[in-house]
């Protein structure tokens, strides 16, 4: 049986992504399970992948910028999900814009709907391949998460939320952040979908 | 009990590698017994990642082209070894100039002996630190393998090799290999050391 440990004391993971990144479509759907499992807790860190990039100097995603890397990781992601019995299908638009969403979801971060509300955008843009950055999307994300949307919208456009999520942003490219999903576990930070194992047993492994 | 396999009809991975690539150590340290495990035949594959790099219009390894990726990688490198329980040395040098190591191996592929040459390559570079493109350490590292090294020596600097060689990087550029390792079964690649197990388990199912 693991140990007993409250949500204060428990170890945790820091789970950074974006809605456009399809790692973390994975990562996104084995996070909350496999954590439980751990005894580690999950602090959702929604970011903005683009300004990051643009900070580093890049263009824009290594897989837009790279025609070779982006077919393979279609490939690889067809597999990846298989593999993890989840549904996929291959994005019409990629990278998609997801500010309105990574807003909600920073609104969500600590609150128990996050994980239900980031499955299901996630799910609209990785297998029912729908625009995901609009108040009906989000809206019926909230919504199948028993939420009433009006509120949470309101809130998610409010100055002090945009603000947050700047400020998150430009905690992510301080940090080193250069892609998604990244997980901190203290300041060793874990990248892709692959190190989701690895950073969850090296929280475990520190508990007090 | 595993089927018995003959070594010709047994299912095969192609594990194309470069002595410069960190995360080829990995896989060159666990292909062979993690192949035997799954009753799949390895096939070495080495080739020159730089000529792979330039013709995609690259400057260089995306390691050396973006410095946050880079700081990571050796971050990685020294965790994936010691998940892996092998020894690990971050090179004062990176990427190190491979090409008569290469020329070797591609030699050595097929032969009984090219999976102790490649491991004891790689750990000079990646435990040793020690320059790999010259006499002195390929021959040392043919002897460390019971062999003679002034007749293998000759024939890697022969033409016929040399133009192998070009042809197996021409082909890696073909079949669309943008980075090491590289696995392919059948016609489906695999990227990186972290699919290795993907990889095999895909070559023992496709078992006729």
């Amino acid at each position: 049986m693991p140990p007993t440990t409250s949500i204060a004391t428990a170890p945790s993971i820091e789970f950074w992504f974006d809605f456009g990144s399809p790692y973390s479509y994975l990562s996104c759907h084995r996070i909350e399970a496999a954590a439980a499992t751990a005894g580690v807790r999950v602090v959702w860190r929604p970011f903005l992948l683009g300004p990051v990039f643009q900070a580093l100097g890049w263009q824009g995603s290594p897989f837009t910028q790279q025609a070779e890397k982006l077919r393979y990781m279609w490939q690889d992601m067809a597999r990846q999900s298989r593999k993890y019995a989840l549904p996929w299908r291959q994005p019409s638009v990629f990278p998609r814009r997801a500010l309105l969403p990574l807003r909600v979801a920073l609104l969500g971060a600590g609150q128990p709907w996050c994980g239900s509300f980031c499955r299901r955008i996630m799910d609209y843009n990785f297998v029912e391949d729908r625009e995901i950055d609009n108040d009906a999307a989000v809206a019926d994300a909230l919504r199948a998460a028993d939420l009433d949307p009006a509120p949470i919208l309101a809130a998610a456009r409010g100055e002090a939320n945009k603000e947050r999520l700047r400020a998150q942003t430009e905690s992510a490219r301080q940090r080193g952040i250069f892609g998604a999903p990244m997980f901190f576990v203290g300041t060793d930070m874990y990248w892709g979908n692959d190190r989701l194992d690895d950073a969850l047993a090296a929280a475990a492994a520190a508990r007090p």
